[in-house]
């Protein structure tokens, strides 16, 4: 029960019924605002909560049929990989708002900080946006990837928001897909070995693995196909962490890009090395000698020397 | 208040307990259901409201600026706007449940029957998969559509899920998005021709423009330019209605395909012409001559006759 | 794309940022628009869809203990029953756009038009409000309808909101509930016949019950009993329809008041005697003979002559 | 893309399968799972987002006239705003998971742990329950607490629900609300001194104190009559907090109860001095002499009384 009204309420109600007036207008143009507009009303509002983080998690279509039709290597396509990479590196560079992005298998998650106010938090606006940008990077990119290979249909993705309110809980969300990649990888590597080197049909590759454990296909690796699982490229064991860093190479670079990391988020040490994502945001230092540029890093710096090229075309012409 | 409790709550109840003592058990494949899992408790329902219409429209991002580095015809480039079509049939052959979809300008609205069940009718799976295969499908089609231009960067578009409970919500959505086409695309003739031909700036031909009504803007163009507005094609003038038919083409062709008209959706004419809309659905019959083919269904047919020759090789080998 | 911007769009993105200026200024009153006030953009919108039936039902609280404790009559308490009416009177002599209400047990279901723009269809507002103002009344007329009982603890209902777009949906979900008091009913009045006259206890009543069909049920209740199920109050058997209408008793009242009937739902008759239900609304005439007044009536009509007399005396003093 | 599929999915499906089965079973007791149930598939979920602060905020409807019909004191009736604190308690008294509720005027907030799963976090039910019961328990109570007025209509309440992520999110939303009572209870007081003492109109003293600061408001409270505004009674300048307390009154009473405070909550103090709110919930001590019982901690230990005294009378009998 208020008796002191704020003077804000008042003006929003004078603007409101301003812009009733304004409704009934005729407006210049010769079409009304249209007697048809009213169904504009039937548009809900779908603001995300504020202060909380945003995880955005798409997921391939199909790619188990995609995969196949394309040919991907197995269990893991390193080609293939990198495009999901790369097509989120181009979403990261749209959404200054997104601190780390993971990728595993034909899944990626971009979290965006607690306080961003990008389309006004409007969840539907985020994820229709991100998706479309992904699979747009996605094919866009298909030929520079994948390149003796003709893309055959057009592929897609699906897409959803998850609200995490704490830090313990994004940290256990990222754990949550990383001991998913694990799982899934291990079983995944032991199944195609059994299937592409001991002849298997997929069906008794599926029976050898019902019921065993993560020790007893280390052990099936080992002794049957002499594969220490741990060698195996961390990128396939680990999924692809995206951050962004300003970028030290030498002598012949020094910006911020996107970096491309393939550690244990499960452990403290990643968030200890990578304080800035939980802790105050500055992107943190990244050092990399020239002959170790990865894939991801390797597009994005081609792309730098790309637009820069064309400026200097651009500014001479 | 009930003394009497039906056997399905009780089933219900039953499986829940059951299903909380199998997340305690230890899953075969070493790595437990784990601690993490509890993250995915965050994913939050958003199923649609059963019975309505569900409407999903797809706008570009950037389209301004996208139209011009890609030298877009001005006031209307067909090309553009029949990959925009050729887009759209993919979401359609994808989605049965689409009964209508219209394009116009960088926009596109995707029309679901009210009883759809696709993906339980979960908000987000339909957003973002309508965008997704929508973008996936224009970039995979820029070549064939657009074929002497090269794509300079990704396309992406945004989207959201509009829900209309009454047959009389539906069409006045759909003609709503046709009023305004036409408010536009006659702006814009105008616009374009004032400075393509009369070779106003930009701001000139705003400032001319400025308070004009249709009438206004219709005489201009015929005075000035030569032009009977009503003459233009009428892709440009009423957009792109996309309907579900047995299309039947003299004697080489009787199969349900995706047949594009650009017909007015505002006059009843046009829901009595296609009752299967609101009525009880079944697909209408569309006659079609050879010579009059769209690129829309060339397009389809196309497809199909490359599928078959595949097939065929493939039986053959 | 839109090259044309309406007039209104500008309008309103003026009036915001003036009031983003105007919530910087110190407000007269001392303290300003508190630095806390942030807060209040966590309240997130939840407006009802428009133009489809809001239904919101009601549920007793621990009813079952709370009926015992107040000695009940069994089945039926045709006291508290009444005492539910009358608190559903008073829910829609507040909101007029409650054009239905449908109660048996002791739960309530309160059907607002369509169009109804009460509390600019804020779900939270009118599930609160609603379930508030229904709460309070049967607080406060508990002494009258219940006289010689005290009120041993306040009860309370919970509420929920659920949407019905068509009118054949509206119609299902009202069979639906009056098909519950059927089934509720027929089963606790032969279980409590059995209870109360046969002597057995209510675990034998329920073992005697179990698996029995509605015919075997009402066998019982006339071979054991001497019932006759159909003749019982309808009050009891098809719960309670309050309506609107134009209340006639002979030459002493003609006024719009709601009135109480109990009759079958299910049928088509129902929705014919009253069309101004689904069809344009206009409260239909309820001619009533002055020995038939109910006590939902009599309640409406008492506090109407109370009023009147009130305001004599305020004219007169 | 996953290969190995969790057995927890497949039962889950299973279930499904089961129920679905189970629907079109004729369900003994004469009346099918009747074909209208389908309408029970309408309701939407709206379960609460998972680890964050749960606010519930009541407010009256109407308490301007309320106050008014019911003579209460001006600026500030003690017997009201207990008999409000009153209605709280039996709410927290319910809700075990509510750890603070703050009053003043004629709103209340509720403040449920971030851990709570009561009801399952359903909004609408927690919402209307809550509401509901606080209602209920304000009507039921109002002869106790304003003993010489008769209730001459329902009063009802608005409820809505707020979500805080952080804890700072949480303090803030209490100062908000405690500045709010500040504001307004020191403009109150100004207002009806006026009124009251100086016999100016309503209109004249909104007038006299229209663009005045609260250093006025004091200064004007103190001139003219005599008023040190900080003197006034804790209720009334800083509202009610209830927290769950051990309770110690000397020797006669030691065990968990609600008490009532009237403290700071903007300053860090608050926070400190009850370290439960925040960290891991244990109640507190709160250590209280016979001679000061408030009217909130009275209520409760008459009714403990009367309960015991009760059950002895049942014992002996």
């Amino acid at each position: 029960m208020q008796l002191y009204r704020s003077p804000i309420v008042q003006l929003l109600k004078r603007s409101a019924k301003l812009l009733c007036q304004e409704r009934g207008l005729r407006i210049p143009g010769g079409m009304a605002c249209s007697r048809f507009e009213y169904v504009k009303s039937f548009e809900q509002g779908d603001d995300v909560l504020q202060n909380v983080w945003i995880v955005i998690r798409l997921d391939g279509k199909g790619f188990h049929k995609f995969s196949k039709v394309h040919d991907f290597d197995k269990p893991n396509d390193a080609n293939a990989l990198n495009l999901m990479n790369i097509a989120a590196v181009a979403v990261m560079e749209e959404f200054r708002d997104i601190i780390l992005a993971y990728g595993q298998s034909d899944e990626y998650s971009f979290v965006f900080r607690k306080e961003t106010n990008v389309f006004n938090r409007r969840a539907s606006k985020l994820l229709s946006y991100v998706t479309s940008l992904f699979t747009s990077s996605y094919v866009y990119n298909w030929m520079h990837c994948m390149s003796k290979k003709t893309l055959l249909y057009p592929p897609c993705f699906d897409g959803r928001i998850v609200l995490y309110p704490s830090d313990q809980n994004l940290r256990d969300y990222l754990s949550w897909r990383q001991a998913d990649v694990h799982i899934n990888n291990l079983y995944n590597t032991a199944f195609w070995n059994l299937v592409l080197k001991s002849g298997l049909t997929n069906q008794e590759a599926e029976t050898e693995l019902r019921g065993t454990f993560s020790a007893d296909k280390n052990e099936l690796l080992f002794t049957k196909f002499g594969i220490n699982y741990n060698n195996l490229p961390a990128m396939f064991r680990k999924g692809t962490i995206l951050l962004r860093k300003r970028v030290k190479i030498e002598n012949s670079l020094n910006r911020q890009l996107i970096v491309d990391l393939h550690n244990d988020m499960i452990r403290d040490k990643f968030w200890k090395d990578h304080t800035e994502l939980l802790g105050k945001y500055k992107p943190g230092d990244y050092v990399c000698e020239l002959e170790n540029i990865s894939t991801v890093l390797k597009h994005q710096i081609d792309k730098l020397n790309t637009n820069e090229k064309q400026e200097n075309i651009e500014c001479c012409s």
